[in-house]
């Protein structure tokens, strides 16, 4: 059994790692952190938590826990993470990064819209785990800049028609809708309920921190510097995200180059799923999975393609695509602790 | 007083003319009818409406009611509207009609995505409703072709900005959502509350029979054959509605010039609100409202232009339109009945 | 024109009054204040406030403001309201207070559970604004105690019962559901949208502090010591709250009694709305009204009575009742400003 | 590896329990029958469901399937249910039904309520699936009557001090606050979105069918005729049940008695969980899974006892505890497959 710690249990990420962990045949959580509740059961922070009556809240001391844990999960804030990894690192223990702290290639990128890095160095020894893409360089890390929840719903459908010329990667627009859970378990006007509840509104038009890192991995995959708009939007509804997504097809692609190129890059994963011709993603069909579902449609007259892709921003936006990550690293299939059977309600 | 009729009274767009008519200090509501609900009363039917005890759902009979009426809306499903208007008319009835019948000038384009038409010869003489664009025209017919939710709310951003050659008629992008009001009363298991509830989807993608109604007037306007992309998707929520706009400005349009244009088609328009520079509406903000709340964002780089529009889908893209056309053409102020003072909750 | 102010103008009860005395008819309004948000535009706080663009949220300086206004809505936190009180009133303004602060006759017992009351003497002027119970008195104070939102739900059906000695006043059972609203728009985990989303959970069992509420005036009219269970629930919706009653008959009372002293209690009354036999109420039947809408349901082998009473929190339940209070003391038929049509979406 | 049938796959229930049975690690899901789509892909029903792209919806003949199951779970609608299962027990195929058709011992109070028994014999060899309080005759049967969601909800609190004699059987009062889900998935205004969001309301007041299948099993337990006063609410949220309780305690009961009592039912059973002191329970705590939570408060002045208890009305009352008891039947433990962890979100 792996041993597993979790840092930020409390937040909402860190309590779908908590349920992802303990519902793994290969993991044991061994440790949980939090800062907000630190000495408290976590049973009392989440009632529903059953069989966590003993699990205390512990304080992040790298040193104490270095020897309880094999891959530690930090679901922290930005800037925050970056402070533990070189030592989590130092004592063999593998990392996945939840925060955005170790997603980029350039530095300067992050401290554009971040903050200053202070781990440089490490930066180039990470992978960005968006694991249908780099699962060989997955395999070899033992840090992982784990992706946004919104470049995860992007990502997964463009790069492999960015990558194999089927569209321009000019004039690529990003429409995307996320439930509340996205803006995490602090305390705000717009995710109080009364404000969010029968309400939708886009947000951080233009200037979304998600952008950038989206742009990165495009421009890397294009090979042609890649800037995306993209236009965010607070959905009254707690978990999942859906993105629709406008491009324009070139070199005279046809649909069924397109299904082909999805096929040979996601045929053979577990969690990336191409709908049929004429079926789109809906939210309840992803809801509590790993899956990120994927709706094609192809206008021949115009080359105009739309694709809606759906996610659960918790899951594969966030715990789930940690937890497959952890799995390629240390060797599991990918789907192990993730395939379990989800209903839509 | 003028006197007023609803065909069609019991769907959601007929209970909400109720409703308005009723605050409406000009109209008198003299008739309702209902097909599914005839001889019952309309509190049977909506027990909130208060006042309208004794107010029976009638049959709809042009004969019988002609005496009793001045204006009559139509909420009737589409080719249904058409058999009576005819007849409305005959009797010297002012026809607010908010089915698709008479939305079309060209009878082809209806005849393609509706059904044969059985009165072209009023489509000629029939005016598109969109009160800021058509007031004058308005002012002068007896026969209101009372526009989609939809093409409302994509209709008044774009107008004025093809109209004026600040942007470019290709490659616009719409994508809109709606809450579930928009889909009717009838009963569909994509509007039962456990499947819509939490959920999030897109529907009709690139074939929803509102893109010919847009196509159609953004043609007219921007005398080139315009043809938008369309996707809309179905919120969780009962009323309003988003549109998110991707358009590209031409001939080195900056945003002063897209705020100037606004201005002039909309600053002394009651119902059309241009927002600040960093501000977007929500669906909160208009919900209950005859508004329309724009948002700009402008990318000077680039020249590409976001557009976020909202209205409800009940009232300025339905109903209270419906009342807005009437006030015109009955020569009360445009606002008349439709100013009140509403709160986000 | 009576010119009024409201003190708390940015709360969801402060908020709901602006809107309902700007479609008033005879109310103008002159002054809004705002602790939070002191110095802003109210369209920055809310911007769908059409109208107020140039509303500033003032500074609450009784002398100041005593010059512009016959009456003042005080929508302030418990204890707040009656440092401002007697001013108000030495200026000769009148006060509707929808704060806890006057609604007790009995000091002890507001002290017990609220703090240190500081103006017992006001306190034994002021009258409690249960508008169909105590009309006449309404009409000859200058200072309002504004009822609870769940005390208006349970007082209203019960008192008639009580005070015509149909039902006993042991045992009984008040099992009330408020939406979110009810908590006001300050921060807490519990009203973040993902807390309370797809949620029911009962609170303050046992400890509520409207229980001593209505315990007062239902002892007054039962002129028996009375003491009801209560339990109140958070439900997952915006507006609306709903009380279901239970309790027994005594003295061989039949249906038909009870009805009957609810028709000479409220058949006059235009807000209170007895339902017939086997209807129920539903929160969206009074959703943006100032209804209480009553069902009943007898049953003549046990004697049994099941009440169910649903209100609005934030109209009957807060600034409506408060604006039918300021009705009653200006002379206004009670209705005035309160009778538009609303339909249930 | 029990092989087990689904009759009735494609309905609410159907579909929880397709998703229970495949996480299970001692069933295999051999057969689902649905009569609304046979010969339809489960996942052309359901696209959520993963894994099921063979799955054929087949038609419910027993002597085909007979071959291929070892148990078979029936969630069909009443009177549909007892007409197949007399031939499973004749191919010896253990029977868990969810319909109402086996929860009564007597089949008059059956009859007076549904409509004619047909199997009146088997009904006396049925036992009623109430895991907790019925476990040693559970793990005898052939045939369980799956007790209904209202149900589990009440008689699981109420069991026990009733039996032991610490509360008075008269006088008893639920109320019950259901989800949207438990009115199945057919189409009805009551459960179109529009008109079950934003909105409460009791319904079947003093007439809901699950009122008999209460008092029965009351009566049973406290060995005196048991009525029950008992007003179901429909929520606005999908899943999950919460009801409240109000009981007097009788013979000087403390609260520490009650709590002994129930320790002594369930302090060694998985799925009821009695919460501390001042805690109450909350759908989300138990949403998705198999608990029935329970907080009690005790009034020691007037030995008023409120109780609410919280499950998922798909699961604890549906599907979960139906696997519940065929993890008894088969000699399993009996939270085999229902002990995953859950978040509340």
């Amino acid at each position: 059994m792996i041993k597993a710690g979790i840092a930020g249990a409390t937040g909402y990420a860190g309590i779908e790692l908590v349920k992802l962990i303990s519902n793994h045949p290969e993991l044991r959580l061994s440790v949980v952190t939090s800062n907000s509740y630190r000495g408290k059961f976590l049973t009392d922070v989440f009632p529903s938590m059953r069989g966590f009556e003993n699990s205390v809240c512990e304080d992040l001391n790298i040193k104490v826990l270095s020897k309880k844990i094999d891959v530690m999960f930090l679901a922290l804030p930005h800037k925050i993470s970056m402070q533990y990894v070189p030592q989590l690192l130092d004592h063999n223990i593998k990392v996945i990064d939840l925060s955005a702290d170790f997603r980029f290639s350039d530095p300067e990128i992050y401290e554009a819209i971040y903050q200053k890095h202070t781990s440089k160095r490490l930066l180039k020894e990470s992978v960005y785990g968006l694991c249908e893409i780099y699962e060989e360089k997955i395999k070899k890390t033992s840090l992982i800049g784990n992706p946004g929840c919104y470049p995860t719903s992007i990502l997964l459908p463009l790069i492999p028609l960015l990558k194999e010329k089927l569209i321009s990667s000019d004039s690529i627009i990003c429409d995307s809708k996320s439930g509340v859970s996205g803006a995490g378990r602090a305390l705000s006007l717009a995710t109080h309920y009364c404000e969010a509840n029968e309400s939708f509104t886009p947000y951080k038009v233009g200037n979304h921190r998600h952008t950038p890192e989206i742009n990165e991995k495009l421009t890397i995959h294009s090979k042609q510097k890649t800037n995306i708009v993209f236009v965010p939007h607070l959905l009254p509804l707690t978990r999942g995200m859906l993105s629709t997504i406008y491009v324009k097809s070139v070199n005279n692609t046809n649909e069924e180059q397109i299904r082909e190129v999805y096929d040979s890059y996601y045929g053979d994963k577990p969690f990336v799923k191409i709908l049929k011709r004429g079926m789109f993603p809906a939210i309840s069909q992803v809801k509590g999975t790993n899956y990120c579902d994927i709706g094609i449609h192809f206008n021949a007259d115009t080359g105009q393609v739309i694709i809606a892709s759906a996610i659960d921003n918790l899951v594969k936006g966030a715990a789930g695509q940690a937890v497959q990550n952890m799995n390629l690293i240390f060797g599991f299939p990918e789907e192990t602790g993730l395939n379990f059977v989800q209903t839509p309600l």
